[in-house]
């Protein structure tokens, strides 16, 4: 079983659902009904030792930021603001008392600097290694929730920030390639520390224009294949309009990878994916600026299946590819030792 | 640090608190408010391999049903009823796929049982074995809600059914003590797969009778030194009073054990701790009748500050022993395997 068909099965054992659900498993958060007008987004995400993090290079006060930003992404994703999170840290036997003072503190500073707060948890012992659990439930008005499944055929797919940035950064981490660099930084940092794009998935949301939304953890081709999935259709595509690729070739030359494949399918650079109607093009931009963020259209949704990846030859002619659920799946690919 | 430090060092640096919220770190559940009149309560706990469960005797269903349970206990321990289940599952590289399957059906039907649903959650590679994370969300009236703060001087103890069993269960599953007894079944059961004390739970608290309240998960010393530190008391424990000890002679000889041990710290009975006024004892008991139920008093609170058990001695008199925070700590004690 791969993650997917992990998450499929859990899905059809869960039985009847409540009156007060509005969403349950397939979408960033689940979505609860709290008062007339609000609803509650809850998600829960997990970094594990030697998978998600490797303590030989992480520091700790960056991984617990990056506890808080990989699940306020997923708030941020549905148009949702995060209000309360809960935190269950699995420490092993003599775990470094320091170490964890400073995790402890860069998930607090985080918490305040996104306005949420820590409310409770648990702590157990871990022989495997550290790793932490946290519940983040968020919230927003219930008309401006943005989900997965409201792609339309003709809609452009816009992403936010650049692609790949993360999985050069822990190639280069991982490798030690570069370490004085400075050049190299922004991409590392971008493993160690990912921002959360809260402020722009909330203007988003609350513009009524974005048809469907997620934050980009897994990659853009398995990401945009959950996306296509729950919407009913399909896409296309232009690797000669991913933002940020140019930008990899030295860091790609020196770990002998791919900026493409870095892109598609790296995973980890917690922004956002969305579709909207080519004719909001501007006033999308708009927004962005206005929070400080760029985005750029990717391609186009149709009304197929899958995801197709269209890119130049050297000759001028193209070539397609289906991309779909080629992205980063814990169960299958490289770990980040 | 141990678990308690670990917990009042991370309560320490959460920092401001929202509007919305009501309890934070520090009791069963965090409670937030949910409308005019009801709140949600919120609870986190993690089952780790070779920690909480060995997976050489713990089968599958039982153990996905164990997961909810000590979840929904929190829940039922502040008077609330269970209503939503977020799942984080850690899974090693190649994990047997019919025990997950087996392990989720558990899950889900526990759910079923409890009157909850499994809304969202996250699935992991885990290189350090299976581990389990649960976020709980319940619902409760604000005014029925009861806390670990409540308990004033002159209150009785109470705990509901027996204590110590499920260490003692526990103990011959780990050292294959007479599998084929069919009298000790009941202990391993009660670590295999107990029950949370919902319906118990929400009528106590509606009965307004309570004024303190825990679920028993660390054992009986710790928890009730956890429920007098809230309430600013100490509490006097009369071991001759423990119910269930008396059954669990001969498991104890034959694990060369100590019942009273299990009973006052050996932890994970998940039966109910509280505290009432004396005066209402006849009360409490038709209440927990009527749940299927029975409860005992097992001591008093009074003025000072710690819990001290009294046991008499063979020669009449009557020793007093200091006991809290001598329950069952994660971080210090002996794991299930």
């Amino acid at each position: 079983m791969n993650e997917l068909q992990i998450i499929e099965y859990i899905a059809g054992q869960a039985g009847p659902t409540d009156a007060q659900l509005i969403k349950g498993i397939g979408d960033d958060c689940a979505v609860i009904r709290k008062d007339g007008t609000r609803v509650w987004l809850l998600t829960m995400d997990t970094l594990i030792e030697s998978v998600h993090f490797n303590s030989s290079f992480h520091p700790p006060e960056k991984l617990g930021r990056k506890a808080v930003s990989v699940n306020v992404s997923d708030v941020g994703a549905m148009g949702g603001k995060p209000v309360f999170v809960l935190l269950s840290a699995g420490l092993p036997h003599g775990f470094d008392e320091a170490w964890f003072r400073a995790f402890t503190r860069g998930l607090t500073d985080a918490c305040r600097e996104y306005g949420c707060c820590l409310i409770g948890g648990d702590t157990v012992a871990s022989p495997g290694g550290l790793s932490f659990t946290l519940t983040v439930i968020g919230e927003a008005e219930a008309d401006q929730v943005v989900y997965r499944s409201g792609a339309r055929p003709g809609d452009t797919v816009w992403v936010s920030g650049e692609l790949g940035l993360a999985a050069a950064g822990l190639e280069l981490l991982s490798a030690g390639l570069a370490p004085d660099n400075r050049a190299f930084d922004h991409f590392r940092e971008k493993h160690l520390n990912p921002q959360a794009r809260v402020t722009l998935g909330r203007q988003l949301a609350a513009s009524g224009l974005v048809h469907a939304m997620m934050d980009l953890s897994d990659g853009l081709a398995t990401d945009l294949a959950h996306l296509c999935k729950q919407s009913g259709v399909g896409a296309l595509l232009h690797a000669k309009d991913f933002p940020g690729v140019a930008t990899l070739a030295a860091a790609a030359e020196l770990a002998g990878s791919d900026p493409l494949r870095w892109a598609i399918s790296g995973g980890e650079d917690y922004e956002l994916l969305f579709t909207a109607d080519p004719g909001d093009r501007d006033h999308l931009i708009r927004i962005a600026e206005q929070c400080g963020q760029s985005i750029s259209p990717v391609g186009t949704i149709g009304t197929g299946a899958g995801v197709t990846l269209i890119q130049k030859r050297i000759d001028g002619t193209s070539s397609e590819m289906a991309v779909a659920y080629q992205g980063f799946d814990h169960f299958r690919k490289q770990t980040v030792g």
